[in-house]
């Protein structure tokens, strides 16, 4: 087989591996983003949200009135607006919706449930401004995705009222790292091995319980929730986080859709501008937020 | 919750339990089947194929140059062209390609490999009629998406051209019966028991291997396979067929879509014309055929 765009990805991390210091691994994801250009319709403007920095991008095509409340990933601990700026503009852009990505407190500086907080505050900051709860598409990749299930969870927790969709790549849902393929996948994912994810969870969790439901959402009861897309690859350590997540939220009565995309690493869509299948998942994503945020 | 019309379909199951002669059986699943009316603009032509009954069906929007090949539920025992026709043609309306459905030979009378070579009989003559393989969605229902896959798995084998993608609604795919589910949601599935299960596998088997990769094909090795879509509703005691079949293929980078439908039963589809997730579901499983036959 020749390489393909995933494998000349795949070369270029092996030839950047991931720092030891944790400043230089904030870095290093941050000029990841900053290396991809943001396409010259993309309006971003930084907003408060109620405390908490955040910004919204939008494309000429987006519907005022549908947002995507986007999570980063970064394992809890790194991520910003500018490691994901080009890939959420890119999700807003397949959506049709204005985004609003937030700013959320890292690790291990501020562990759980600061990220949390922050999350719950930027969804009332929408609900504030006077955006329906049904047209908000809430979303999060790698612990972004475990971030907008927990966020989902305390919402229905406290009564309020539920976004109309959950979009979740790549999601890491099991902070007590029980799926087979951390092994079975280890070989082929250049990203998470067992020990990094392991480091990750400790900073995040500060004592906390790796199996509670706040940080390991396929251990709760996610009855109520939702429609949910979640897409992962083939090649990822996470693979069974997806698919347990599936089967939990699918046995609970919630409407799942799974995709598995073949070969695709860890949060692939971050590369879409070099692979054809990150461009595929995220227009995937934006029909599903489309068709879901459209539904009366 | 006000009844819905999915409890209506419960309720009409109940009132007319299925009866403990196969005979009967069959003859239920077929009045099913006739009870729905055929849209006026459905064009259904018998067909021998090589030697194997079945039929076409178009509407007036279908592309002669796709077909879903559709293999019926039923147990391995039961089911017929005239007990799915409606939704087949249905299904062929949202694919906008017509459909051929073949009449496989059935259990006792047939036990495996009978339904298999029939089946793999009406994919050759699909080709040597001058069918493109990658215009094909091979296709089934609940142990007719079992053999979809055992025939996917024996095209590959035999070194022929596969299909285009897979379509698989309720797929059985372990006739060992070892899915959590089968208790799970024995309270809430008002088709399928694990007794009733066991009885159809003991006369599809005839003495055969429960766990052998045709008749289980979630214990077979489906890399190569092509890009399959499964729904299952979140109602069945074979919920986790689906679940396991997505994980498993998944792992072996087939492109994998799993849906599953809150509060549906086993083969819903059949009851579309009833029910709006039916409707739903089709025109889901037509959305993916369609993207999938037209790439290059």
């Amino acid at each position: 087989m020749p390489p393909s765009d995933i494998d000349e990805i795949r070369a270029r991390l092996a030839a950047h591996p991931r720092p030891a210091e944790l400043a230089e691994r904030r870095a290093r994801i941050e000029s990841l983003g900053a290396s991809y250009s943001l396409p010259p319709d993309v309006l971003v403007e930084p907003v408060d949200a109620q405390g908490v920095p955040a910004e919204w991008t939008s494309t000429p095509a987006a519907d005022g009135a549908r947002v995507v409340l986007f999570l980063h990933g970064g394992g809890y601990v790194s991520g910003s607006l500018k490691s994901h700026r080009h890939m959420v503009a890119q999700a807003g852009r397949e959506a049709r919706a204005r985004t609003l990505a937030i700013d959320y407190r890292l690790a291990p500086e501020h562990p759980f449930p600061a990220a949390l907080d922050d999350a719950l505050t930027g969804y009332r900051f929408l609900l504030a401004s006077g955006i329906a709860p049904a047209r908000i598409a809430l979303a999060g990749e790698s612990a972004g995705g475990g971030l907008a299930l927990a966020t989902a969870l305390s919402l229905r927790e406290a009564g309020l009222p539920l976004p109309g969709c959950l979009w979740l790549s790549s999601p890491w849902v099991d902070l007590a790292l029980t799926g087979a393929s951390l092994e079975s996948k280890a070989s082929v994912d250049p990203l998470l091995s067992r020990a990094y994810l392991a480091e990750l969870a400790s900073l995040y969790l500060n004592g906390a319980d790796a199996r509670g439901p706040l940080v390991s959402p396929i251990n709760a009861d996610l009855a109520g929730l939702p429609p949910m897309l979640i897409q992962v690859g083939s090649a990822e350590t996470l693979l069974d986080d997806s698919v347990r997540l599936a089967e939990v939220a699918g046995a609970a009565d919630v409407a799942v859709h799974l995709e598995i995309w073949p070969r695709m690493i860890h949060a692939w869509h971050l590369f879409y501008q070099d692979v054809a299948d990150g461009r595929r998942s995220l227009a995937s994503a934006g029909t599903f937020i489309r068709s879901h945020l459209d539904a009366p």
